[in-house]
């Protein structure tokens, strides 16, 4: 069972803090919004149960993790990446590419995702061209980016056609077209899931299964999510959410939202949120804007001006109960009074005693702060946990009244570039 | 010379940009804030030219790159981190410790910031105990999390004292008293230089030096930045831009400044600035939220929200004319109209072409933006941007009127930790 809990006290109960007239006023709307994500059968709410394409992908990385491949180049962007990296980084070594291949017991992972020369030249520098896999990953095949690394990283690997792999839209876009020419081997992005909504389709699942997750407990946990809103409705915590961060904004002026981990390896979960939210709500004038911050790291950095700074921010903490290891702190200069009393706890301990910390300090100085706490780091509350923002991120959109799952405002450069690149048509 | 240029073009000329008026009544507080900087002295501002402690530095590191060490852990957290990260993200080869030994001539570089187990315990898989050498840099010598991470890797390194360096205060604190008792050698903090401000000083220059990167330049491109800030006053662009910031932010309501990188060897300097701008600012209800971004990654990710959002940012692009390496797309599948156009450019030119889509973009849709350009990633421009955006954020303390160089809203939160862990006297 994914154990993934959210607690909303300290966005009522402290100075500054929503009151329950305003939870009443919204309720209506917000019932609206939970009673329409189960209606729409929305292909993101849809993935965990049906698990489609899942074992082609625990199939298709089982074939390379005994290829003998050296490394795996996931080429792509947004949606396309955030995801992947999100898993990788929260689920896996730290420094797993600089782990033994025994270790590891597959590939190094790398992805490419800005056109960035220094980036992609770095990964071409250390890969055996020979021995490399790639995985291209759009579902246009369009995206200028992600075609300019497959371009460069083709190039490089040769006869490449046995070691790629494309994920994209089942029928269209180019991917597709240059599939059939030179026989590459696709898995399916649905069509009816976004990029950013796109973390448990083949665009997560065939990365995080190369790198040896638990695909299945990842869509276990996602799956426990999805029923628990199906039975929960309005009443599902991260449902109801929705509706506090929609009023900490639009009824209190608080447009900017935090998320702050208490782990490292959740930076870069905090960053796959971040497009999540920015990019469904941020149209028509509206949309708070989120912020992704790491604990304790970013006490030392932002939290001065979280706790006496303007009265703008709403901080949504991210903990984990059980680190996926621990260190003891030695005993040592029992003497120092400023240093002698951390020998004996551990390092997860006082990471925790500062989440807390925080927390209540915030609390105390009238700053309105949530919390999400993971029981531990394992793909199943991790599968939660993505399942559940991306429900309150459509929640969201609803109460937002803005199309959740459009992005019209990227356009604009694109057409820029495409004119400036000498594209035909523009 | 340094090659860094402010453009605050876009602030100005489109629509929801400032008005000369807005400049003209804060210009006479500017002058002031200009003078106060000249007047008053300040560690940061001196620390280019004397270049004090660059030659222990460079010595020092020299010794460890001829010793043989392996592995060089960097621990430190805040201002005493997010400096040496940002330069050796933006100044070396991204994957450095995946390089071969003959290609890097010096150590691994690791950073242990976070009193986060799983952080440290994979650092701690893959060094070679004996190899390894360890700075513990900390002005005050009690900072929780990085004493925490000392202790544990004191007792792992054996008998480490040979292998270490204390990064502290000339006289006051903990490691001090630590050093006089173990013969461990120390590097200074300047007494008048704070965490924040201290890239430029032994935190930031030493493990520079140890990771080959050129200490000289670095301060050469700083001391260019205060010469011309002393010639021009309050004429010099960055001083001018901190009235610009600081006018959107109280004047237009614009709370939120967005640095968007066109470059990933950038994102630690935008996180070394967020750092720098918040803590600084942020107090008395005041300062507005710094926010880090790379371009393109994040044209698929927060672009949307900039660009149809509520109008309540500034973006400012930090664009590199000359990438350290390029790439040519090579010429293929030229017969598919969205993929063929993209051969025979560079990724270099696809990523500036990008850059300059988004910044036109933002202005066509009236969204005030300004960029910082380096003619290249080098030492002497990184020296000038840090020094640039250090004087412009010490004005803007003036403009808010805060002081820009204390932190006294992380104190609540410290209390309750080293009650909570039993310190003594708490």
């Amino acid at each position: 069972m994914a154990d993934v809990a959210f607690d909303y006290e300290n966005l009522m109960e402290v100075e500054h803090g929503l009151a329950q007239r305003d939870l009443d006023n919204v309720e209506p709307r917000l019932q609206e919004a939970a009673d329409e994500l189960l209606e729409n059968s929305y292909g993101f709410m849809r993935l965990p149960k049906t698990g489609e394409h899942a074992a082609a992908c625990k199939e298709f990385a089982e074939n390379i993790r005994n290829s003998g491949a050296t490394d795996f180049i996931h080429v792509g962007i947004g949606g396309s990446a955030l995801g992947p990296m999100a898993l990788q980084r929260a689920l896996n070594h730290p420094y797993y590419n600089l782990l033994p291949v025994e270790t590891r017991g597959g590939p190094r992972i790398h992805f490419a995702e800005n056109t960035d020369p220094n980036s992609l030249g770095a990964i071409l520098d250390i890969v055996d061209p020979a021995n490399t896999w790639v995985n291209v990953v759009t579902k246009s095949g369009t995206t200028a980016e992600t075609m300019a690394n497959f371009l460069v990283i083709r190039d490089v690997l040769g006869d490449y056609g046995g070691r790629a792999v494309f994920t994209t839209d089942p029928e269209e876009g180019y991917l597709n077209r240059i599939s059939a020419r030179e026989g590459i081997r696709t898995l399916s992005i649905p069509k009816d899931v976004g990029g950013r909504f796109s973390v448990l389709s083949p665009v997560g699942l065939l990365p995080a299964a190369v790198g040896g997750l638990d695909v299945d407990a990842l869509l276990r946990g996602a799956a426990q999510c999805v029923d628990e809103i199906e039975a929960q409705g309005a009443k599902h915590p991260a449902v109801g959410g929705a509706a506090m961060h929609y009023l900490m904004d639009t009824a209190r002026g608080r447009n900017v939202r935090v998320m702050m981990a208490y782990a490292d390896a959740l930076e870069r979960t905090a960053a796959w949120f971040v497009q999540l939210w920015a990019e469904s709500l941020g149209k028509d004038g509206k949309g708070s804007t989120p912020h992704g911050a790491v604990g304790t790291t970013d006490q030392h950095s932002q939290v001065q001006l979280y706790m006496q700074g303007p009265q703008d921010k709403v901080i949504e903490i991210v903990e984990v109960e059980e680190h996926p290891r621990d260190l003891i702190i030695p005993e040592a200069y029992e003497d120092l009074d400023g240093v002698g009393y951390l020998g004996g706890h551990t390092m997860g301990e006082l990471l925790n005693v500062e989440c807390d910390a925080t927390r209540r300090a915030l609390a105390e100085a009238g700053r309105p702060n949530c919390t999400i706490k993971l029981g531990a780091m394992n793909e199943e509350n991790l599968g939660y946990l993505f399942q559940a923002l991306e429900a309150q991120t459509a929640i969201a959109g609803s109460l937002y009244a803005v199309n959740a799952f459009d992005q019209p405002g990227v356009e604009a450069g694109k057409q820029i570039t495409y004119k400036r690149m000498g594209r035909p048509g523009y």
